[in-house]
């Protein structure tokens, strides 16, 4: 990402709003600051800030914190849904206490985006995000059917990684030009934009867990371990034999330690491939609304943004 | 509780909202139906109609909707929490499911009733209901530290029993009194009343968790097979001596079944006596503020919700 200083400086201050006003109950506090200790790629709250930036005004770093902590809500559930050990490249809320610290300081942050939502008292803004959390619950929802399951279809998954990540994207945009007081056109143009952005980004995260590399902050072949089919799987079992399908079920059904050669199954069978060209074209489709956003600035930023996200490596 | 025609209707309407607008999804629509399923008593949608009954408007239904929708959320996450078996006289959704699925419908639950408090588009009751259900959040939290925590003071069970239980009486009672218009006399005296017979509910929750008669919907002794100092045990412990203590405490840290001579012991200590004092003490401080309450109709509604929740036996 381009570092650009202006929002450097102002997500500085999203992190800062976001440590405000902690509870007086230390168990409370403790959680929440080691939530919010590691911080992440705020690609979210940068969105927001982008799509803000038309015309600056006082609530904008509340709504930029408010995605940020609507996000980090459903990144600690997810963690308990997922039972995961690791996030942000520290232990996960649920390793170092427990699932129901998760469950309910996942709660709390909730509840305090809601407040700060209140504050900004923008109906708009407050209908798209009451919209958009339940829209990524049902994302969430819909994935838990996706587990050990080979006949699951391509819209189905392009509906999760809608729902679960493209939605909060679009969202973060959508509410930053409805801050910034933009036209119909612009509003439009930045949604649909950073909904392909966000899909394209998560396609790009389902691929990242079939590298070999490891990646800072998240264990490897982490969807597989959970026996969830996204894309790359999805794919290759397409692709597959009879017994190179019996291979792949195995793979996601039991527990053992993923080796090389079904990561090379994978590949051969053009999962990693197939993907990449997804990811491909949602990358066209985000940078196509680009396009047609007529700030140039906010063009650039959003196309840079597109750039960053299909080539990520972590 | 009185089987006032009114309400009876208004709660059947406040069901049938609930249940408008299903997801499209399967998976989410039969989780959903299922949990909506069993009827619970409603206490709190009632208390809303009670509160907004001042000055009848459109959105009364659907504001005590909204505290069905949050009070029903809590308690999914809560059975994930507690890893509780049974709910409303059925098998929990982490009992049936899995607790991956108790977050996730909690969480869509949750922004669903966000949804339609958007809808009602009143700030001060969005406010309210952002503050209710942080404090909501925090109470649950708090209570994760009084598991196995025999130094628990009697003030942090207090804090406990208001946040967890009564803040949501209250805001039932506040905002359906600001939905009415009404003047901030009444505001104050209906959501003070409430606050209190919810502290009241809680503590013969408390008490009922202690009761040999089986109840129904909820198992018997849940909160010392979980740990939880409650009030009983509280109590119990104060005045125990060291024997005593030693013998309350491997009640509390083991796994074993709770024996009739364990309730004996919490018995002749007092526990019972000294918790069915606190509420009567609440009884009476909701019974207060009830009488300040100048409809005489609504005052009695809420004479009649506390006595009710003093005496009652499930």
């Amino acid at each position: 990402m381009k570092k650009n200083k202006k929002f450097i400086k102002e997500l500085k201050q999203v992190e800062a709003l976001i440590k405000k006003d902690l509870s007086k109950e230390k168990t409370i506090s403790g959680l929440y600051k080691y939530i919010f200790k590691s911080n992440g790629k705020k690609i979210r709250a940068n969105l927001s800030l982008i799509a803000s930036s038309k015309k600056i005004n006082k609530n904008r770093i509340k709504l930029a914190s408010v995605i940020e902590l609507l996000h980090t809500a459903t990144l600690v559930h997810d963690d308990v849904v997922d039972n995961s050990p690791l996030r942000r490249g520290v232990k996960s809320v649920n390793n170092i206490w427990t699932n129901s610290h998760g469950v309910l300081i996942g709660d709390y942050i909730y509840s305090k985006a809601f407040m700060y939502m209140v504050d900004i008292g923008n109906e708009k803004i407050l209908r798209e995000l009451a919209n958009a959390t339940n829209d990524i619950s049902q994302g969430e929802l819909i994935q838990l059917d996706a587990v050990k399951n080979f006949d699951i279809t391509l819209n189905k998954l392009k509906k999760i990684s809608y729902f679960k990540t493209g939605r909060l994207f679009e969202a973060s945009a959508k509410t930053g030009a409805i801050n910034a007081n933009a036209n119909k056109a612009f509003i439009s143009n930045i949604s649909e934009c950073a909904k392909y952005l966000g899909i394209l980004f998560q396609i790009k995260d389902d691929l990242l867990d079939y590298s070999e590399k490891s990646r800072i902050g998240k264990p490897i072949f982490q969807d597989l371990k959970e026996g969830k089919v996204t894309y790359p799987f999805f794919y290759a079992y397409r692709n597959a034999n009879v017994k190179e399908k019996k291979q792949l079920q195995n793979l996601l059904e039991s527990k053992k330690k993923i080796k090389k050669e079904d990561i090379i199954l994978i590949k051969k069978l053009g999962g990693i491939l197939k993907t990449n060209q997804l990811a491909l074209d949602y990358h066209k489709k985000s940078f196509e609304y680009a396009n047609k956003i007529k700030d140039l600035r906010i063009k650039e930023e959003m196309i840079e943004l597109a750039n960053t996200a299909l080539n990520r490596e972590k």
